[in-house]
């Protein structure tokens, strides 16, 4: 049966591939309502060959709509979610506003699936692109030698801040390369030849909230609170992959060949670690794909009962990170 | 008491910083003596004021010299050292050579001066980059409170692999900008608007040869063979300051105060950690500073007994990592 669906904010970095993973999707698509700002609206976007044209944005514009999936900040999530319920639909919501609700379930379709019919809000929420990242691997190997701790040093990509920051990194490593000043405007920061903390609020535990994201959200997602997780997240001027150092701490002695063997079948899931070659994940393997590239897997010499794991992972920000794991919701509703 | 001096590879990204730092330090000199490869020999060197002409390399070339700093790779300071020490000089090798040597100290001045004394080989060995500027911070801490474990990622510049590599760094930047080909030749793989493992040598354990010198040369450094190490190394595409997200696990309970409060008093050591402002270690602050730089001093939340401490460190790669600290060892001699 074909499902009415809306895009909200699909001029955006996530907006643009989701309306792309929406097209290769298994979803048969009636009406399809593509919404943005005003500076938009007129506009249009190609769907299936054919012109859509940009409508503003409102609360009154969901009329009809069976999925409306969110590519907007949480504050506007906040406005437009609860509308898009009113008028009939479910909502996929990309922005933080409703990961922690308890009403909302967080999904990634490799983890917990059965969570979608668990809505009485009406809103699925889509998880932080860094907590998706980490999670598709860490989740199949959880599954059979619980998870206790994680240690995680992310490598993040402009992409993460949106579009006018891959803009941004585009022209300060233009101006760099000419010897012009640089002047950020989206970033605190110098992100060209440079990097830095990930530019959230930081909280009074000393997490940012990019960091705290991941704590939270992993605990949410793997319905297990006592897993135990530090993060520190750090913007690398790279365009949209992140990578992730992913330190673990098992309950019980693993392998690396028991993590090669339980990876190599994890759906979501691409191994690239070819240790002759010393060739292992680069957010350039992972640019454009759909999965998680895991490598560097090891174990952690530092755990001398054999409970620990070291990898090096890296996953598309826009696609598994926001926009594909959307669909994928979608796909299954 | 004047000295003479030689530097081994002078022409290299670390061989003009010693050149650099020997000009700023409390050396007396002497004579100076500048060698690099045949192709290098007849051009000068500014040394306060004057030019020195570069000499070829060789083992005959260490007659009079009382201290030789050797700014060359691990092959070639095996047949200089040896020679320079049969001449009479004490021998400071930047190189991985003679690191895990018995009969060679391996040095931080803020950490080990005291080992200096100690070289029965008379040659001193400057510590692998990434591990001093790791432990310049971590060991004031461990005096206090032992470190019982760490868990480190690094963000590692260009500068790392030489010259040729800034070099390559810069080319390929401008390739991106200017939508041509990129075609790495010193490194294995892009690194402009990318990231990758350390392009050493990956053992039989898993761990690339770099982590595998952050685990030893801390346990030889701390003399604390029970400290437990694991690193995962990471390029990055930024010239010359590396920075590294460091986790620790302390014997006993320790405050983000206390650790605080001992860094700010330790030598070597900048704190730049504004939570408000989102102000944190950055590679273009470490670019020309001798200190290493440290923020995001947080009590580690995955580590409920209070004995965990997250924090974020800088140091430029080619000073403190390199020519500063083999300049400040030859002070002490």
């Amino acid at each position: 049966m074909a499902k009415n669906v809306a895009i909200v904010g699909v001029t955006g970095a996530v907006g643009q591939e989701m309306l792309a993973c929406l097209e290769k999707s298994s979803i048969k698509v009636g009406e399809l309502r593509v919404m943005a700002s005003s500076r938009s609206a007129g506009k249009t976007v190609k769907f299936k060959g054919k012109d859509v044209t940009i409508i503003e944005a409102s609360v009154d514009a969901f009329d009809g709509i069976d999925i409306a999936l969110m590519a907007v900040e949480a504050d506007q999530s906040e406005e437009f979610s609860p509308a898009a319920v009113k008028a009939g639909a479910v909502v996929v919501d990309n922005s933080s506003a409703y990961r922690m609700d308890p009403k909302c379930p967080l999904v990634v379709p490799e983890i917990n699936p059965e969570e979608i019919a668990n809505r009485p809000k009406g809103i699925i929420a889509n998880p932080n692109c860094s907590t998706i990242i980490m999670n598709v691997p860490v989740w199949p190997l959880h599954q059979v030698n619980p998870v206790k701790r994680i240690v995680v040093s992310t490598y993040q990509a402009a992409s993460g801040a949106g579009r006018p920051a891959m803009d941004e990194l585009a022209e300060t490593t233009k101006a760099w390369v000419e010897g012009r000043p640089i002047e950020p405007k989206v970033f605190p920061y110098q992100l060209a030849m440079n990097l830095f903390s990930h530019n959230s609020k930081i909280g009074e535990n000393g997490y940012n909230k990019e960091e705290q994201k991941m704590v939270d959200e992993t605990r949410k997602i793997f319905a297990c609170p006592e897993i135990r997780v530090t993060a520190t997240c750090v913007r690398v001027p790279v365009m949209r992959a992140h990578c992730e150092s992913v330190n673990l701490e098992f309950t019980n002695p693993i392998t690396e060949q028991q993590v090669r063997d339980i990876l190599a079948k994890a759906p979501g899931v691409k191994i690239i670690d070819d240790r002759a070659a010393n060739r292992s994940p680069q957010p350039l393997d992972a640019t454009g794909q759909g999965n998680v590239i895991v490598g560097r897997i090891r174990s952690d010499i530092s755990q001398p009962d054999g409970n620990g794991i070291d990898m090096f992972i890296s996953g598309d920000q826009i696609l598994k990170g926001a926009a594909l794991n959307a669909v994928q919701i979608a796909e299954l509703l």
